[in-house]
């Protein structure tokens, strides 16, 4: 099989994605709100030739902020100060539709396009915390299926924001005193069961014409999602077989809605200690999960399949009697994730929580910089991911490991790009720029 | 009367301020959506020193596009450019607390204080559009005195939530595993008419604690509103008397409030043409009302006093008698500056768009390098501002001018600074750092 040039994104998280990471005397926790250091990761990532740099988020403080070093910047502001201090990378942050105003957000991707020269993206997401919800005043969380509903009529209002000036609006003709022709720049009259939206957004098309789409979800809901909008899909996975599933299914899903599934990128996330031996690098890993804090880790797994934990022994077997089906629940699939790990490896309750410590339930492997190629390449060839969102246990000396030991292999195998060969992040993704929905239908050329 | 430093703003309007500057060869209205011409812009500001740049914001499209060189980039994104490209000078931006969450707004501005290192301001505003209320849902603008109710609700849930990490409540204590001191991390469970916030805020406090409270609203409404919450005013007056009224009355609410009305910095709006005799000035100013078209300008005083205007005669009176009384209409003190215009002047309606052309209601004064400084020092010594919005014509040359040739004037009179001596915002404008509402008040030392 030819093997296509594979997407790498660095997912940012403060210290890194192990939860103990911050306790490592190679961690930086002091500058978690220092913007220097992310605009440095991402200049790092960027000297890589990476895709783009990704940021989660949630419009809550983390409960277990006591034991982890969480708390920092907000990610427009964020995206916006490394988009200053980049000039080729994409930005990918993450803003939920359940907690913002279409018109806002629209106009603060909007904006972040034009100053980034097109390398903007927006990872969608519809916040599954019960704490956000009391931040804005609504008692309960919306339940997963009316977020869903949301998140449909959300995109749809943003979209019709981001189209609302045709490319060729601006006219800026000193002599005539004409600025913009208004006959390109359209209201969008938006009714509907959620938002009420007139429009047109206030700023000009952008480079890219939208934010690349970005989303996780991975339930039902999130899939039939996906396959509508997404772009590329950031996505959890322990195994090849669970991770060539899905990306059957969600380009299958494309595919079924008149989509080219090649618009859509999947990136599972990998998060990988890097040694000179696989022992060495199993050994790494085991000093990051000695730094574990059981009234974190518990708490984290307590939360991730709703149950409390906290009254059971830890190094018993994990109580799966006790965990409901999974329905309605908040993190639909991390939670299945973690039930497939309980059936496949019956760990101890300790175990599983060293094995969720890593990155939260997303694939950490631990190997040589040939062990880490050989999996990438493989899931590469065997239909499992366009690409991967590298998730470092520790930041920033993880990614530098990943960049100096594991890309140079990458290259050697024709797998991952030595140069730029676009400016924009639909460019480094193969991702068409859009058309205007309200631009005329280009007229074809008749013989 | 002793004359104290002066506090200077550029206040950033895309091509300058006069409604004709993009037409002028000088302008750059092809750079409008060009993040590197608002850095440029402030760093020429920071380099003379000035205390901070200032950006208006609506969340609407101004609906004279055709004939305006508007609909840019997005304040929260410009400013976080534009501190990510400077070191020492102030951002303030406007949002408005009609249309947004204040818990998404804290984060934002907490951010940006953090990644500025404690130089951004917010120009609170309650947003005065009806075309803003079609964006977000509402069929019609909400009243004057329901904005400002909602507007004190929301300023008490923002401090809060920027009050509730105490200053010293990270540890990042790797020995012990405690990252923070969860008894200095504060729920602010704000129950109100308008809003339910559980809080805290996901961000530490940041290094100005508060973002400086900027506000420009001069109705009764919002004077009562700027005495109790203001830090600087932005305001607008035609003439010394009316600014010395204002500046006295604002002094005087701040002081029956408790508050030290040395906390509290008025600071007009002034938009100077300047050439080497006043006679230039003055035909320069001639040269950019000459590129004003009425279509724009009338709809711009219709909208300002609230009647349509487009069936009089441009070279007739002004109608005073079909204008209503100033009453809850938006933009009440802008209207009632343009019916004290008409009374003291009696101008045509051609005159008064021109009147009106240079700043929307702004002083604008024509002369000399001398006379901009002497009536500079005038209304400081006189009571009647602390300092001025300097609102360019025309950018990005309007603002050099300035700099080059009314600024060593001041600094010779001693009025304005030859160096930064402070950090922060609050540093330059002389404003205290406020210590968090849930932090043990210090106890007093005792003999």
């Amino acid at each position: 099989m030819t093997v296509r040039q594979l997407h790498l994104n660095l997912f940012i998280y403060p210290d890194g994605h192990h939860e103990a990471a911050w306790r490592r005397p190679e961690s930086q926790p002091e500058r978690i709100t220092d913007i220097t250091y992310y605009q440095e990761l991402a200049q790092r990532a960027e000297a890589a030739k990476f895709d783009a740099v990704f940021f989660a988020d949630g419009p809550a403080l983390a409960d277990n902020i006591r034991y982890a070093a969480r708390g920092g910047l907000e990610p427009i502001t964020k995206m916006t100060a490394i988009a200053a201090a980049t000039e080729r990378i994409g930005v990918i942050g993450t803003s939920s539709t359940t907690y913002n105003e279409p018109y806002n957000l629209a106009r603060q991707f909007a904006s972040l396009d034009h100053l980034s020269n097109g390398r903007v993206g927006w990872n969608i997401v519809t916040t599954s915390s019960a704490a956000a919800a009391h931040n804005f005043g609504l008692d309960a969380h919306p339940a997963h299926a009316q977020r869903y509903e949301r998140a449909e009529e959300f995109l749809d209002v943003v979209t019709k924001l981001w189209d609302s000036w045709e490319d060729d609006a601006v006219l800026a003709d000193r002599e005539s005193g004409v600025y913009a022709d208004t006959d390109k720049i359209h209201r969008i009259d938006h009714e509907g069961r959620h938002f009420s939206v007139a429009g047109p957004l206030n700023a000009p098309r952008s480079p890219q014409g939208r934010p690349v789409y970005v989303q996780a979800g991975s339930s039902e809901d999130g899939r039939s999602f996906a396959a509508r909008w997404a772009e590329a899909i950031f996505t959890a996975h322990q195994t090849l077989e669970n991770a060539q599933e899905f990306y059957a299914d969600i380009k299958a899903r494309a595919r079924s809605v008149g989509r080219d599934p090649e618009g859509l990128k999947v990136l599972p996330g990998i998060s990988p200690f890097i040694g000179s031996t696989a022992a060495e690098a199993r050994a790494l890993e085991e000093e990051f999960n000695d730094l574990t804090q059981p009234a974190y880790s518990l708490k984290q797994l307590s939360n991730l399949v709703g149950v409390d934990l906290t009254a059971y022994d830890l190094d018993g077997p994990f109580p799966t009697e006790v965990v409901a089906p999974v329905g309605d629940r908040a993190f639909h699939s991390r939670s299945q994730l973690v039930l497939d790990i309980v059936a496949r490896e019956s760990p101890t309750i300790r175990q599983l929580c060293h094995r969720l410590a890593g990155a939260r339930g997303h694939r950490v492997v631990a190997g040589t910089p040939v062990d880490i190629a050989d999996t990438i390449q493989e899931w590469a060839e065997r239909g499992a991911a366009d690409g991967f969102n590298v998730m470092p246990p520790w930041l920033p000396g993880g990614i530098d490991v990943f960049i100096d030991e594991v890309v140079p292999l990458l290259r050697e195998r024709g797998l991952f790009r030595t140069e730029y060969t676009g400016t924009t992040l639909r460019e480094h993704l193969g991702l068409d720029r859009p058309a205007s929905q309200y631009a005329p239908t280009p007229q074809k050329e008749t013989a």
